[in-house]
């Protein structure tokens, strides 16, 4: 596929990938579960928001332009407790004990708090009268009935849920998360904890990308790994590619003699070469079946970076995340970097200073995890100062 | 309990939670399941990373003094692809085939990229040298061995679980999550979903609670709702105080002639009273057969505002979260604020301006859906001007 920029392949991956994800439609989750999802449609509130007119305070529901004259004395007409009940009215020249959020009798228009009033006998001393309106929830203030209490797209943060909770909602139509299957390859790479004989490496892409998923608000399938060996990745391929949205692999595509994704790849119509970064130089795209398989190197800071600069935005996107965005920061030292190659170094921020950690090299995997941004450094850069300003993109 | 300030009520309610949070031991979680979690002791990695020498690119093992009078024709001692090898030793005077990630073979010390050759017969054509060290990865180049991939208190980010799942580490041990009950009360309070009589409201501090309690990193028990009957209440209390580490509990604290929570907790030797905060005056705390019990108002505005002004710092801590900082904002238009209450409007940072979302009532639990962040207006401030600072805490 030549040599592309990072621009031109992440956006080919974008054109692949972002409408097989625009189009996984609704499932309906119960309000305990959803969480963190997105809202699929607008949710309407079925009742007002307050459902009924009550009392701010515990105190007397009064009639105010009865209360003009106050200090006087006025006899009970009964106590309303909050909890279902008949509706009721207060009868004129009365007062009607209520407590928070207790209906308030119709006739009355305000409440005197009860730190404002006596006992008198059977009756109750109101020592201040008090305006229309004052300590009185009027139905619907908060939100009218047949309202959006939840606009499509938004996001389930815990205050949204209590509104949805509180308009009565138990469950809601949330965008379906994207299934993801994770294809790790390479005759090296074992599973952790299990022995490690000469030649062979931990599976560190395992964890990471299906972390990454869960982050990104995607759903990953139980990952699979594969040893090079072109008929045992085809038939984990074929059972991504009839489970998933979109496939993801991990090595396998670089230029040595057993290149399985490649090799299996590359016969289905995938684009498979080298674009203009590091690390993640080597890439693979394809679409297969209809699904997007997106092919990334297997060095662990390459499928790291690949997946955060190449899916990341496509995938939050779908799942109705807000992006992540680079912050630009001055360098804290100087720097080189290679001609014709845009490099993501792993950085800190100390300071307000951008600081790499580690060197440029693909295979630092447990250097990357002290990181917390990408430092990107354009294709075009091969020195920066210390105080230049930097993109910083957090991880 | 007298009318406390914001400060000292916060300062008391860390005294008696923060040290039942702090000693809730480890459990041992596989990676599969730890994203999210903190380390609760350092972990060291058994291994070296990478675990052995090994080339960073297809090409030919070399040795570099052999290679300074390239070009050259070079006679080839095999091939090496990635994978389990038997350790081997490079003949002298000859090249062998290696792939990314394969071992290097003992002798050589440098790799000549596959495109800087050329066939030759049997042989290999070598156009240019390399110096010694020249693509090759050093065994412990990134970690050796014994040393700590992932310290005491760390998150278990996606780039933290690749660097302990490459260094074959399967399962971590990570600091046990606080259990915490959500008890919610009143005669009125019904689940969303039921019918709703006169007088009746839907629960919107159940969802509220459990999503802000996982949101805080902690582990919400399944809540109970409870009607104002102080034998129903303290059944719920009971069987929470067996199971918890903190209870939290919302209505039934104020002054009213119907207070399950006050009347069950006062007893009890809880702290019953107001505190010069709005909303979210009225605050219970006790500490009961060894248990923290925190009681918020049960106005659903009220309870998030408490629990994030008083229990969130507590619990991110406890989990290891770094601290959610206020910033300082100007605001959009001038406001008022109540003398001696210190007030948290709901709010959201609009071009860089804070707006308060909605008015300061409880009970706008529908609008606070919208809001951002907590708007702090100091217990004695009563007017700010717009382009005044306030400090902006994020929901």
């Amino acid at each position: 596929m030549g040599r592309r920029s990072v621009e031109e392949h992440a956006a080919r991956v974008a054109a692949l990938v972002a409408p097989a994800l625009a189009g996984l439609g609704t499932e309906r989750v119960p309000l305990s579960t959803a969480r963190g999802r997105v809202l699929a449609e607008d949710v309407t509130s079925p009742v007002p928001l307050p459902p009924f007119r009550n009392s701010q305070m515990d105190g007397w529901a009064a009639r105010a332009d009865e209360l003009l004259h106050a200090p006087l004395v006025l006899p009970i007409d009964g106590v309303q407790a909050a909890g279902p009940a008949a509706p009721r009215t207060l009868s004129p020249g009365a007062v009607l004990k209520v407590m928070t959020g207790a209906p308030l009798p119709d006739g009355a228009d305000c409440v005197v708090p009860v730190e404002d009033t006596e006992p008198a006998g059977d009756a109750v001393r109101i020592l201040r009268g008090r305006a229309s309106g004052t300590f009185v929830r009027e139905a619907g203030s908060d939100l009218a009935a047949g309202s959006v209490v939840g606009p499509a797209g938004a996001l389930l943060t815990p205050r949204r849920l209590a509104a949805l909770a509180a308009s009565g909602v138990a469950a809601v139509p949330v965008r379906r998360r994207p299934r993801v299957a994770v294809l790790t390859t390479g005759e090296e790479v074992v599973p952790p904890g299990a022995p490690l004989a000469f030649g062979q490496v931990y599976d560190a892409n395992e964890a990471a990308l299906v972390a990454l998923l869960e982050e990104a608000g995607a759903d990953p399938l139980p990952p699979v790994r594969t040893p090079d060996d072109p008929a045992a990745f085809t038939a984990a391929l074929d059972a991504a590619l009839d489970a998933a949205d979109l496939v993801i692999t991990s090595g396998g595509i670089s230029h040595g003699d057993f290149e399985v994704v490649r090799q299996v790849l590359e016969p289905l119509g995938a684009e498979v070469g080298e674009i203009a970064m590091q690390p993640g130089g080597p890439q693979a795209l394809a679409r297969i079946a209809g699904v997007p398989v997106v092919g990334f190197p297997g060095n662990p800071v390459s499928t790291q970076v690949s997946f955060v600069v190449l899916l990341r935005p496509l995938l939050r996107a779908a799942a109705g995340l807000p992006p992540i965005v680079a912050s630009t920061v001055p360098l804290a030292a100087a720097l080189d970097s290679p001609a014709g190659r845009r490099q993501w170094l792993r950085g800190r921020i100390e300071d307000g200073r951008a600081v790499p950690v580690g060197g440029p090299s693909s295979h630092l995997v447990a250097t990357m995890a002290d990181a917390d941004v990408l430092l990107d450094v354009p294709e075009d850069v091969v020195r920066l100062e210390a105080g230049d300003p930097i993109a910083a993109l957090p991880l």
